[in-house]
């Protein structure tokens, strides 16, 4: 199963390595992990993880919430939330093919943010389905380089 | 000093846990971490490190490209690249203020994605720089949640 948990923690140096060894050594698997800081003391992590049961996620989010620089974790999969995700794309795309890529992306809101000689960087952002759609319509073209930054999320208000 | 560093890994279990403890144990400061799929058997992961000198980062960089799962790890810093972030903001933002803040918002083109009875929730992405200066702007309504992505790059054709 599949489970979006949100980590607020300290922003002290070790915590990122300390989350990630606990849930590695309750074999977790992380799918995605996003970290940005809210202010200079803290900062917030989604994290999307796959478990064989609820009961395992639970565990390592009773046992995250132990450790001293974690402020709280907690599983958001059941409660409404907003996910977001943001990749980019660089496709092979000579002159003549930039009018039809164009028109191929406009409906996901992608926006092409670099171009060279033979290719250009799409900008795309949205839920994670929706950018999953803009690389498959785009994988026709050929993907030279592709990063993403995994999900973000809210609750909502 | 402030270092992107990209790495392309093989999606094993546990490779997240040991990228991070070799930065821990080298006192070397992940700012921000941003870990995608780039299909089922590989993943890119973009880090903003903070270090005292440059050679403790090629040091860093040295061992992890040791690692068996470790594809590639790179410092992009000096080579021209994109740098792009989100974040989600929630605001206090009782209707009379949603015209203030929605013009507030437009310069950076970002997008109210979510509207609560007391909140709404903006999204925006662009540079790191960009995303800051957003966020600055919505702190006079009262932010309430925020959740950044942390930063995902490519280098440029």
């Amino acid at each position: 199963m599949r489970r979006t948990v949100v980590a607020v923690v300290f922003n002290k140096s070790g915590v990122l390595s300390r989350i990630t060894s606990v849930l590695n050594r309750r074999q977790v698997n992380i799918e995605s992990i996003a970290v940005g800081e809210i202010d200079s003391e803290r900062s917030r992590m989604t994290f999307v993880v796959k478990a064989d049961t609820l009961d395992e996620v639970e565990q390592v989010i009773k046992q995250l919430n132990k450790q001293v620089e974690v402020i709280k974790v907690s599983d958001i999969t059941e409660i409404p939330h907003i996910e977001r995700e943001l990749a980019l794309i660089k496709v092979y795309a000579p002159a003549a093919m930039r009018h039809e890529i164009q028109a191929m992306i406009s409906p996901f809101r992608a926006d092409v943010v670099d171009v060279g000689q033979k290719n250009i960087v799409i900008q795309v952002s949205g839920a994670h389905e929706k950018v999953n759609a803009c690389i498959d319509v785009l994988k026709a073209y050929g993907i030279k380089q592709l990063s993403r930054t995994g999900i973000t999320s809210l609750t909502r208000s």
